[in-house]
């Protein structure tokens, strides 16, 4: 996330300053911790929420935050509604990788350059605070107080339950176990990776989107842009698992490869899926473009950050 | 659930029909069942879709869908809202033995008569199971089809993710986890079950009143009435652990005992355990009567079923 990207703004109109991504970008994270820290494991009984803290707080990338709170403020969306999606995103996400690094899964045991979940507190509270995260994670999108009119907290609801479901992340998770040892070819490969992977980077975009009413193309252009930000994320995940060593990535890398699981790698060369990943790029900026919404520079930072990162 | 209970109408008119709570039990778990079949583990990839129906369908007692079932008729709420609430609630109770029933946990093989999850279907694939489960729960109360106003929608998911997150069920297991081989005093004990049992047993009475607009003290005294029968149910549940044998229980009994877990029978003796059942049990009904809805005989049906249960 060192990157300086410094963005011309993507409108026309000659006097709009200068959009600095970094300050941008410092800001929501700032602001996301703060809620995070403020909503996770807060009042949970034994160690549970010391094991859900520990998930969640101080590690990760928080894209899916940051992908929220930029297609939210291209589509001026509600900030209350926001940071409540971009947190319960986070929270699903953060769940997940417990749940995925317990042994029974990828017996993982470095996540973000710590222990994971379950070394550090047995494989029964990493089982319950995965669990408790995702619980928590609809907890968020639905207070009480009426700050977020129930429509948009059902949506919100709605579009992030499909995703982290059977027909999204846990669907894709169901696949890649049933993988192993196969070889996979690109559709199959990008069905996997779009269930397992894409539906909550989508969803992140999408939620951002339904904390305002917005036309049906530009949901449908921001739905485009998330797509294809989605596949480079994997596609750039799988470069990064070839050519990176664990200091940098910050969990055990090349693991794929020696589970033998497909890959965008295995299937394109190195070069061919680093290619790809610019093509997806291209795509994404394009379907900003399309969606003719006046200040997407976030979201166009956004994409360039997930294809040119080191980890 | 094989007790013949023939209520006679909780009203003072003189011309109300009996009450047949098995026909309408009947009918309830007959609706519940299909829809269950209907929503659970449909299209979804690899083996996980069977995963998941195995572990909710042909099996359970439903005493949760029941409960929102027959709260929802007391309030005369909107019948679809609450064939979606009982069916999540039910989902996150399924999803929560999955989990509950795997080697890091419990390590049980027995459940409802059939091999657990984990061994019919492997430990990784229980374990995506139930986290799809848990946002499939999500998913069927947030439907996009607007049969059920959002707001109802976003009172729905509040009251099922409070009740199944860290301040809930998860966070009852949490202190159930850190219990083994303690002495819990009553207070203790009342505390773990209230969350690991009561808060989904509450947030099923909760979640059938969430399916109409009720005044104040309705929900207070239906929100008593559901603190009564979710310690009941647990009380009675211990009792059961020590006189039932596996065949009538339908899961491995006097593991409790076996693993120096605290219960009730424990803390009070079996007779002591009994009696107090049936001081819950005097206490739902009062707080029904306190009520004063026109018709809760189901709700009071369920309560004596509760108690009255001999698995």
């Amino acid at each position: 996330m060192e990157s300086q990207i410094l963005m011309t703004p993507n409108t026309s109109a000659p006097s709009a300053p200068q959009f600095d991504f970094n300050a941008w970008m410092q800001e929501q994270l700032q602001r996301t911790e703060q809620s995070l820290s403020l909503w996770v494991g807060v009042n949970a009984p034994a160690d549970l929420g010391e094991a859900m803290r520990y998930a969640v707080l101080d590690g990760g990338k928080r894209l899916r935050p940051l992908l929220v709170l930029a297609a939210a403020q291209a589509v001026q969306g509600l900030p209350d509604a926001a940071m409540r999606a971009g947190c319960a995103v986070e929270l699903i996400h953060a769940y997940s990788l417990v749940h995925d690094d317990m042994p029974c899964m990828d017996n993982d045991v470095l996540r973000r350059g710590k222990p994971t979940v379950h070394v550090q507190f047995g494989e029964a509270r990493a089982l319950l605070a995965g669990d408790a995260l995702q619980a928590l994670a609809f907890e968020l999108l639905t207070p009480a107080d009426d700050m977020v009119p129930p429509a948009i907290q059902a949506k919100l609801c709605r579009v992030l339950a499909q995703a982290a479901g059977a027909q999204g992340m846990a669907g894709g998770q169901a696949i890649d176990l049933a993988s192993v040892g196969k070889a996979l070819d690109e559709q199959q490969l990008r069905r996997m990776h779009s269930l397992k992977t894409g539906a909550l980077l989508e969803a992140s975009v999408a939620m951002g989107v339904a904390c305002a009413a917005v036309t049906p193309p530009v949901q449908q252009a921001l739905s485009r842009y998330a797509t294809a930000l989605g596949v480079a994320f994997q596609v750039v995940d799988d470069v990064l698992d070839v050519i990176a060593d664990a200091a940098t990535l910050g969990k055990t890398p090349g693991k794929d490869a020696a589970n033998d699981k497909p890959t965008f790698v295995s299937l394109m060369g190195l070069d061919g899926a680093r290619s790809y990943a610019n093509v997806l790029l291209q795509q994404a900026l394009q379907a900003l473009d399309d969606s003719d919404l006046p200040d997407v520079r976030a979201l166009s930072a956004l994409a360039h950050m997930v294809v040119s990162r080191s980890h």
